[in-house]
C-alpha cells in the first residue's frame, strides 16, 4: 500500500468540493492573527512528526518519474525538482512558521471616514476568499501556498502535477491533522485534488474560486489565462531588455548586461534582449560580446550589431524573434537609433515585466521610468533584481504582469481584497436626498 | 450639414487608433498634475465656447430618436435621458472643472525602501495606460469620463451608442480644440469611434487597451465582460439585501428596508430582497408589508412569509426567482431561521454588491459584517448609501463588484495602477548571491 491513498477526484465533484473549501475559508477569514499563526505553528509540527511518511510518498513518486525518465517521458530537471531530501523537508516546515511571522496582511483599516454623526464608513482589507493553486512538480508549493493562504485566511485548493500527487497527499494527512487539531477550523479549508479532470472542471468556477495561481511552465500559466473567467495571478513571459544608452558608464553598463543574463538565465528576470544607443555601439559592442561570451552566452543580433561584432559568431535575429525568452545562454542584441527607438521596441516587443536602463544622463533615465510600461522600471542596476525577496516582501507569491490588482512581485498583500463597512443608527437616505437635503460630513478619521 | 460630421469608423481601423490612443497617453502620463488641470480647464472653456454647437448636434440626435420613440424602437426613458437643455450641458461643464479639483491619483509614492546603500525601491502609482468607455446614450458620460482620464493620465477611446454619436462628435470637437491648444498632448488622447462595428473590434484589444468601462444596461455590462479578455470595470447585477434580524429595532428595520427599496428602485443598490429573522417575523412583517404598499410595492413572498401576511396580496417567489433584480417598486421577502441561513442567502443568491443587517445585536452585526462577502456590508442603514458620492469619494468612475482591482464604488484611484521603479547605481545580483554574499537592508524611508 502506498504511504498515503490517492484517489484521483471526478471533474464532477470538484465543484462541490470547491463550494465545501469557500464555507471552510468563511470562518478562516473570521479568525484573529494570532489564531492564524497558532494554526500555522500546528501545521509546521504536525509535519515534523509526519516527515518519515513524507519521504516515504516521495520515494513512491520518485520511483515511478525514474521510469518515466528512463522512457524518456519525464525531464531531468523535472525529476530534480520532486525530489525531497530530509532537509528540503525541513527547509519547507521552517518556511511555514517563518510566514506566521510575517503581518497579517486582512483585517487592516485601510481608510475611516465619518460620513455623518453615528455613520461611519470603513474601507477594510479582507481575505480573497478561495484560491486555486495550480503546480508542476514542486512539493515546496504545497506548503508555501498552503501556509500564505491560511496567513491571509484564504480557504485553498491545490492540485499538483501528478508525478507529487503521492507527497501531496502525504502532506495534506499532516496539515488536515493540524487543522482538525487546533478546532479553529474545518480542514476543507485546505484541499487538495488529484487526477486529470479536476483541473478544467477548477477552471470553470468563476462564481466559488477567486483567484488561480498557477505555478510552472510559461505553457501551464499561458493554457490556464486561455481557459477560465477566474483571475489569474502570474505571468506567463519574461521578456526583460537592458537598455545601453548613449550616456552609459561603460564598464557599469557591461557588468549590468552581464548580470542580466547569466546570473541565472532560466528565470523569468533574466534579460532576454540588450539594446544600444548608436552613439556608443562602436565602444560598447565588442567589450559586451566578449564580456558575454566568456560566460559561454551566444550572441544574436540585429544587421549592425552584427556590423560593429564582425570578429564574431553573431547570427541574425529574425523580426519575429524578439518577443522570444530564450531562458538560455543566449541573449539577442539590437542597435537602437535613440532612446525613442528603444522605448519603441520595449513597448512592441517586451512582456511588460522588467527593464533596465544604464546611462548617467538624469532626463534619459527620467523618460525612461516614466514611459516605460512595465511592472518593474530599474535605473542602473541589474533587472535581476525585480523579485518579492530581494525587494524586502518576505515572501513572494508570484509575479504579475497584470496591470490590475497586483503588479510586480507579488507578497501577502495579493492574496486580500478589501470591503466597505458602513456602520449607521438607522439613517436613510431619504433624508440626505431630500429637500432640505441633510448634508454629509465627509470627516477623514 | 449635420452640427459635427459622423464617420464611422471600420472595424479594421480601430487597432490603429488604438495605438495611436495608447502613444498619446504615454504623453499625458508624464505630465504633471497642473499640467493635466490646465488641459481639463481648457476642455471646459473650449465646450462654453461650442455650447450652440453642442446643442444643434443633440438636437439631431433627439430628432432621429424622436422618430424612433414613435416607431417603438426606442424606450421613452432612454429618449429622455439623451437630451441636453443648456442647464444640463453647463453642469457637464462645470463637471469638468470639478474634476479639475480633484487630487491626482498618479504619481503617489506608496513606498520607498532601502534596499542597500544607494539602491533604492521605490512603488509609485501610475495610470493604466488606455481606458474604453463604451456608454449608451448619456451625454454627460463624455465629458465625465474624459475628464477623469485626463485628471488621472490616461488615454480614453469613447464608444457612444448611435443614438448620441452627432452629440458626442460634436463634445470631441471642442475637446480636441483645447487639446491642440494646450500644446501638451496629442489629440489622439480623447479618440471617439463611430458605428457598430467598433465595439466588437476594441473587445479584441486586450494587449493595447487595459480598461474597459461600460455604462449602460446591465445587458450591456454583461455582453462585455463575456465577450474581452481585459479587465472590465463594473457590475452586472445588484441584487441586495436587508436582513431584518430577531434583534432588530423594528421601527428602524422598516424605514431601512422602506428606503432601500423605494427610494430610488431603478438603481444598482437598491434592495431587492428583504429577509426577516423567523423570532420577529409576526411582529415585523404586517407593519412592513403595510409601510412598503403605501408606496406602492408590490410584494413578493415565500410561503412563510405569505402566512404571515394572509391579509395581503402576496404572490409566491419561485426558487429561481431570488436572483432577480427587479429594479422597480417590487420586492422579494423571505422568513429565515437565523443568522445563518440569512448568510447562505445572501451568498447563493446575491450579487455581492451591497448587503445591509438591522440588528441591535453586536455579535449578529459582527458576523454579518465579517462575513457577508460584499463590496459594501452594512449595519443599521440604508442599501442607497453605497455609492461613491455619498461615501466622499468626489468622484465615481463606477461600482465594482469585482474583488480584484477595484471593489465598491470606485474613484479615480480605480483608473491607476503602481510600478515599481529601482534606482541603483551599478549593482548586479551575482554580489548579492555569491559566497559571501552581500546582505540587503530593507530599510523602509
Amino acid at each position: 500500500m502506498s504511504a498515503a491513498a490517492v484517489e484521483p477526484v471526478k471533474a464532477g465533484d470538484v465543484a462541490e468540493l470547491a463550494f465545501a473549501a469557500k464555507r471552510a475559508g468563511r470562518k478562516l477569514a473570521s479568525l484573529s492573527a494570532s489564531d492564524k499563526d497558532q494554526i500555522l505553528s500546528r501545521i509546521a509540527a504536525s509535519l515534523e512528526r509526519h516527515v518519515a511518511e513524507v519521504l516515504r510518498a516521495n520515494e513512491e513518486d520518485a520511483a515511478e518519474a525514474r521510469v518515466a525518465v528512463d522512457r524518456g517521458e519525464m525531464s531531468k530537471a523535472l525529476y530534480q525538482r520532486l525530489l525531497l531530501s530530509p532537509e528540503k523537508l525541513q527547509g519547507m516546515i521552517d518556511g511555514v512558521r517563518a510566514v506566521a511571522k510575517l503581518d497579517d496582511p486582512a483585517g487592516k483599516m485601510l481608510q475611516r471616514t465619518l460620513l455623518d454623526d453615528g455613520l461611519i464608513l470603513e474601507k477594510v482589507s479582507v481575505p480573497l476568499g478561495l484560491l486555486a493553486i495550480i503546480f508542476e512538480a514542486r512539493p515546496d508549493a504545497i506548503t508555501q501556498i498552503s501556509a500564505l493562504a491560511i496567513k491571509s485566511g484564504n480557504a485553498v485548493i491545490l492540485k499538483g502535477g501528478r508525478e507529487v500527487e503521492r507527497t501531496m497527499a502525504a502532506v495534506l494527512v499532516a496539515i488536515h491533522e493540524a487543522l482538525r487539531g487546533s478546532g479553529l477550523v474545518d480542514e476543507a479549508a485546505v484541499s487538495g485534488v488529484y487526477g486529470r479532470a479536476p483541473v478544467e472542471a477548477l477552471l470553470k468556477l468563476s462564481g466559488t474560486i477567486d483567484l488561480v495561481i498557477p505555478r510552472g511552465s510559461n505553457a501551464l500559466v499561458q493554457h490556464i489565462q486561455n481557459n477560465t473567467d477566474i483571475p489569474v495571478l502570474g505571468h506567463a513571459d519574461g521578456v526583460c531588455h537592458v537598455y545601453i544608452d548613449a550616456a552609459a558608464d561603460l564598464d557599469m553598463a557591461i557588468a549590468i548586461a552581464v548580470d542580466s543574463k547569466v546570473q541565472y538565465p532560466a528565470v523569468c528576470n533574466a534579460a532576454e534582449t540588450i539594446l544600444v544607443h548608436r552613439a556608443i555601439a562602436e565602444a560598447a559592442l565588442p567589450a559586451l560580446a566578449d564580456a558575454l561570451e566568456a560566460k559561454q552566452v551566444k550572441i544574436r543580433g540585429d544587421g549592425r550589431t552584427r556590423g560593429f561584432l564582425s570578429g564574431h559568431a553573431v547570427d541574425l535575429v529574425g523580426d519575429d524573434e524578439w518577443h522570444t525568452e530564450y531562458s538560455d545562454l543566449v541573449v539577442a542584441v539590437r542597435v537602437v537609433d535613440d532612446l525613442d527607438e528603444a522605448l519603441d521596441h520595449i513597448e512592441r516587443y517586451g512582456s511588460h515585466h522588467t527593464d533596465s536602463i544604464v546611462t548617467e544622463d538624469a532626463d534619459a533615465a527620467r523618460r525612461f521610468l516614466d514611459e516605460v510600461d512595465s511592472a518593474n522600471v530599474l535605473h542602473n542596476c541589474s533587472t535581476r533584481f525585480s523579485d518579492g525577496f530581494r525587494y524586502g516582501f518576505g515572501s513572494e507569491v508570484g509575479i504579475s504582469t497584470s496591470k490590475l490588482h497586483a503588479r510586480g512581485p507579488v507578497g501577502l498583500e495579493g492574496l486580500v481584497t478589501y470591503k466597505y463597512r458602513l456602520l449607521g443608527h438607522g439613517q436613510v437616505v431619504k433624508d440626505y436626498a431630500g429637500k432640505p437635503a441633510r448634508p454629509f460630513k465627509h470627516l477623514k478619521l
